[in-house]
């Protein structure tokens, strides 16, 4: 049981019994005992809204930890977690648009000091240091390839600057791509049994925030292409004569579909206050009905390219991040209808389309990792998951 | 050398001193002592529009060889070859629209024999024999999955009526997947250092016939997907209300720039004879407007789903392929310019595109490549492949 926990981190006491094969009452005894000798710890939680009981291992002093870095356009998430996936400490700060990368890096330094601070943590424990980027990289350059996102960012040595600045070993990544490898670390997919037999997991994690982006992980591997830029969906041409992009191109997905052009569709004229993210979640949830189809709009959109991406690789699983999370259904519906709209019928049935468990930690979480999967010598691919609840405290 | 020509098949006397770094003067005598040893035959060919002296492994009695069969909507094709890349016979024959499967595999079997007769092979020398099909093959169930492009064929179990019918074990696998691995183990496209430092090779090949599908190779790999459907470009939606596609989708790229879709359209109203694709050929060679604006409109369209490709995997290389090799530049430049138009310029500027070199062969030497590289215990992925022409007789 303790391995299980230390493979599948902080689980129920029902999930240990499905995992273990042990009785419920047998995981209960063993739960009992492992925590009056203080190797783990328990905590109440609700698991499909019902009430349990977590399980996790017992942090003891000089266990290592990863931590990972989610930059984003208006965000900036640090978080640490533990080779037994246990989360640490996390904390969440707002960026504002435009932000420079001097400040951010600093911002980032100052956050993961508290954190350090808060969970009681020390920094040479630190076994690495993974950052999400919301852009892509050119593995030419090593350089954020073209300023859709971040423009103040690119051509930026960007993990030079990280590793100064924070005192680690820095790994920068895309932030799809994060999520992708959370998704498949710490998500709830497994894998099939086809897909043992070929090879490992089909997975697609499309990041849906001020930009639109993909990490692919095909027969068991992240997929970085020939010059580390991959995932460009948000830079897919579905209007012939649409919006100019600022890619360069036009009638992109991103012109029609990203939470920026929901959030200008929502100030018709450019009228009145600057509406946010939470306002589209409150009023699409609410019925109002602009709203909701500024949501299926950009859903159908984005279902469109996906039925694409789905007519070309041939994914078990789609699954949707970003900040558009708590729309739940309101979005999903929307892109399983565009997906089948624009895909062969037999690739739709194949297909499935959920979103994203992980309550917006995916790429923070991905660079954790990757970091501890560089660390260690196991693929990051766990091989036929079970279902294990994402922890936090 | 004589590993050389092994690993790379039939070379040139220059391409050999390339590859194996030996002065001309030196492979020039090599060459002689072993043409006088019968370890190797040279025969004359051009090479970039110059006489040149091809080299091959002589072959020997009890030499092994793989069959690979290519069944397409309106020909087939059958080859033999050699480990060593060499090809010992070729036999192709038309098809009639709507072949029914026990026909052609008997036409195949039939033209097997004749193959083996004329280049004087023992059948109990065959190492294995690979089937390449123009469609999906459904992995849950081994069979055609919906058809396309030969619907006669749907739900048959094809690998055990061909293995019965030929007496041989036989793979049967997507056409456009044979391609891309065609492409690898025999094209003239190699690894970049990029590519050799995370995986191998990212190459699409594109096979543009009756139907229009792709084979993928990302990091070195084949893929696959979740069942073994992949690469339906076909299928991907470029008009919102075109044309009814068999599919059950709508405006799907097949019904704007497959070769049937071109042939019809030389045809308004569908007055005169039907045209054929070396009508198309002849008169887009000639200039004639017409023909050149379905060619181009055609390249247009298929280069629009590639700028989704190319966003979406990064390849270095696509590769067209099909019946429509002849036609060059006159269908590449407008593929290219629609690949630039409907992609992010960094990932346009990183992608380049061209029409195979296999000269419609690519598929019937997948088919062999696979076989022999199951034979054997090498990746039929070549470490930094040389340039090589491909030899045939």
């Amino acid at each position: 049981m303790v391995r299980a926990l230390r493979d599948h981190g902080p689980s129920t006491q029902a999930d240990l019994s499905r995992g273990t094969g042990l009785s419920a009452a047998t995981v209960s005894n063993l739960v009992r005992l492992l925590l009056s000798e203080g190797v783990v710890e328990t905590e109440t939680t609700t698991s499909s809204g019902r009430r349990a009981v977590l399980v996790s291992l017992s942090r003891r002093a000089g266990d290592r930890f990863a931590v990972g870095i989610d930059i984003g356009r208006r965000h900036l998430r640090v978080l640490a977690c533990t080779p037994a996936r246990q989360i640490l400490g996390e904390r969440v700060r707002p960026l504002p648009v435009g932000h420079l990368a001097e400040d951010t890096i600093a911002c980032a330094s100052t956050m993961l000091d508290e954190l350090l601070v808060e969970a009681d943590l020390d920094r040479a424990d630190i076994i690495g240091c993974g950052v999400g980027i919301p852009g892509p990289i050119d593995e030419r350059t090593g350089q954020i390839a073209h300023g859709v996102i971040l423009p103040e960012w690119v051509g930026l040595p960007l993990e030079d600057h990280l590793t100064t600045q924070l005192g680690l070993p820095v790994h920068v990544e895309n932030d799809a791509n994060l999520g992708a490898i959370a998704e498949i670390w710490w998500g709830e997919h497994g894998v099939s049994d086809l897909e043992e037999r070929s090879g490992g997991e089909n997975l697609v994690f499309v990041k849906i925030g001020s930009g639109i982006g993909a990490g692919l992980v095909m027969g068991g591997r992240l997929h970085r292409g020939h010059i580390g830029i991959t995932g460009e969906l948000g830079h897919v041409g579905v209007t012939e004569y649409g919006p100019v992009c600022r890619c360069g191109s036009r009638g992109c997905l991103e012109t029609v579909a990203s939470v920026s052009t929901m959030l200008d569709l929502m100030r018709p004229g450019d009228a009145g206050p600057e509406p946010t993210i939470d306002d589209l979640i409150r009023l699409a949830h609410a019925g109002d009905p602009a709203t909701l189809r500024i949501v299926e709009d950009a859903g159908l959109a984005i279902g469109r390219v996906l039925g694409g991406v789905a007519n070309l690789l041939g994914p078990r699983m789609i699954v949707l991040g970003g900040p558009v999370i708590p729309l739940g259904d309101l979005l999903v519906d929307s892109v399983k209808r565009g997906l089948a709209r624009w895909s062969s019928p037999v690739v739709a049935g194949a297909t499935d389309i959920v979103m994203s468990s992980l309550d917006g930690r995916a790429e923070a979480l991905g660079a954790c990792a990757q970091v501890l999967h560089e660390a260690s010598d196991e693929s990051w691919t766990p091989r036929r998951a079970t279902r294990v609840p994402v922890a936090h405290r």
